[in-house]
Formats: structure tokens, C-alpha cells, sequence
């Protein structure tokens, strides 16, 4: 059985957010598979999804801050530059984090750990609505 | 025709580790695929899943090096710092590296190169047990 | 339904390169699933794959320059030093960007977004011929 949707999220200011939820209606809005993978993919190069610690927003800030120091703006070896000093890092953060995380599904639901969750990378200082695919198999 | 299961590693020192064998044992006591895909994901926010080279342990080691000077312990712009000089680095080396690593299915086994291997990042000082949850899907 | 099929790509240079077409011929000659996965899969350790924008050269020049500049050759810590100064940076660039990807497939074709294409990260400089493995699912 293969489920496919796409979901819109709403603009974010850039840096690490927690999108849980929003995948976990969505998934719910499907038939329920006993046991499969769900994969989401996100149709942009200059944001990022992956999975990471779901309880203390000081993750997500030093996550931020982190990427911003060892991903510079305005390194001097840099081409890409037209687009503005977010642009190119956006892009490198992209390819270190992911475009797509799987998640195994079990009894209907996503089977992550306790302290898991689903983030977004925003990697633009004005990335606007980021569009996902859902892909849901199983059986 | 799609087999799940969860699988627990035994504790393993900080570092970087092959756990090919390990996933393989697991793998055989399903029922082979003769084409298909093998998901294995790691149900923690401070450990990782990768793919690299599977015969000079000098690799693991180097990897280790690399990612403890690039993803420092006691960062001046760490906020999330009370769970150890080893908790906020362990999350960002999570994200780079990845939860989950997908590997085809040929013929009932892992279509690996000749030079691949599975890793388990450990990036907690005291990590203690880490469950995999591994899906087979194909036909 | 499940379809897998080898992929040989011919030597490229060390760099980041553009592999969208050659993808799109290899599963052009399968049959087309209306909505499910592609996943591709690189059988080496010192080549990577990963998404990222697809129009401009310069992105993928400054990847280059940026992976070179935090995944250093000639570290002191590199005990991994024998196969030359580019093969244990080769690898550690493999484990940070990835060695597979997932894309969404929709009416028979992948569902990237409109500025994504998928690269071939080359690591060594004489990395010679790569293989890949192409799995589609879906109905």
C-alpha cells in the first residue's frame, strides 16, 4: 500500500523548528500501516529536514549556532553570492542535514524514540512556505 | 511484503564502530528478498547511523578525531549544557552524520560495496544500550 | 512492485556534479509507479551522494571549496594516511553529506522540487568509475 501527499508549512524564521505535529496529522489523515516507513521530503536546496532532540528549545538555538559558525557567510572563497550572504551556507546546510529523513511505522504510527522529533532546517533569513512530500508504505 | 524489527546494541565506547555483522545476523533470520530495501534507524538523538569503510579500524579513529575538533565540547555559544561537555556535541553530530541509513536488498543481502560497512556513530561518553529498529521491504 | 537495476558512472573529476539526467534516463526505462521511491545508492566509501540546487555552477564550486576548508587534508590527528592526502578527507566528506538519497516518484517521475538536482560528490582525486544502485517501489 504507497500514500503519497503533499503538506505546505507555514514560513519560519530561520533556524531549527520542530514539525512533529504537523507530520504526525498528516499521517494521521492516511490508512494506517501495522508495519512500514514513512518518508519525508522537502522540495527545496536551502532548507533542511532531519531528526533531533524533541524537549529543550536550547538544541535547536545551539544547533543554529553551531551551523553558523562552521557553515560561515561570506567566506571569501565563495561564487555564489547574488543571491545574498544566506543564500550559499543555505545551501551547504542543506547537503550536511538532508533533504529527506525515513521513520519506520509500527502499529500506525511513526516509531521514534522518546526524545526524538522531526526538525526543520530553515537555513534562509526569508525562506517563506517549504513544501514536503509524504510518502507513506507499508502493510 | 514488508518485516520489521527492533534490535538493541550492547554498549559501546564514544566513538565509531562496525556494526555490519550485527544487522546481517538480524537481516538473515527474516525471510529473504530478492530485491528490495533494508532501513535501519537508530531511536536516539545523540548517536548516528553512517556507511563507510569496513577494514582499517584507523578510519573509525580518524572520524572520531574529525568530528570532536568540528564539533567542539564547551562551545562558548552552547546554551544546552547541563546534561555534560559531551550532550550538545553528541546532538549536532546526530544531525550531520543521520538517523538512518537505507541499503539495498539483492538477492537476500545487503548490496554493499566491496569497502562498505555499517557504522554506529557513539557519540555520548556513557551511551549505554541504543535500539535499532530495522524494516525489510521488496518482494 | 519493486524494480532494481545497476548504475556504472563514468570517471569524473573531484568536485560535485550534476547527476540528474543520468538518474532520470536509468529510470525512464523502468516501468513507472504512479506514486512511490526512488533510492539511489552509491557502493563506495570516498564518493557521496546528496540534493541541492541544480542551476548554477558556482553552488557546486563553492561546496567544494567549503568541504575542503572544514574536512581538512593533512590533519595531525589522520592516522588513516596511506592510500594519499585525499582519501581520509574522502571519507569523512562521505559520512557528513551521505552515500544515499530518496526521492519521491509521481505520475512516473521524480518529484523534485523546481532548483533541486542530485550530485555526485567525487572525493578522490582519481575516484574512477562509481557504481550506484537504482531501487524503485511503488504501484
Amino acid at each position: 500500500m504507497w500514500q503519497q501527499i503533499e503538506l505546505s508549512l507555514k514560513p519560519r524564521a530561520r533556524g531549527f523548528h520542530l514539525i512533529t505535529t504537523d507530520i504526525e496529522r498528516a499521517v494521521a489523515e492516511l490508512s494506517p500501516v501495522r508495519r512500514g516507513l514513512l518518508n519525508v521530503f522537502i522540495k527545496h536546496s536551502s532548507a533542511s529536514l532531519t531528526i533531533n532532540e524533541n524537549a529543550d528549545p536550547t538544541v535547536r538555538n545551539d544547533m543554529e549556532q553551531h551551523f553558523n559558525q562552521f557553515v560561515p557567510e561570506n567566506a571569501s572563497y565563495y561564487r555564489h553570492t547574488h543571491e545574498g550572504s544566506d543564500d550559499m551556507p543555505a545551501h551547504i546546510k542543506a547537503s550536511t542535514l538532508g533533504s529527506s529523513v525515513s521513520v519506520p511505522l509500527t502499529s500506525g504510527k511513526m516509531n521514534l524514540g522518546m526524545w526524538q522529533g522531526i526538525y526543520l532546517g530553515e537555513h534562509r533569513n526569508y525562506g517563506g512556505t517549504r513544501t514536503l512530500v509524504l510518502t507513506v508504505s507499508g502493510e
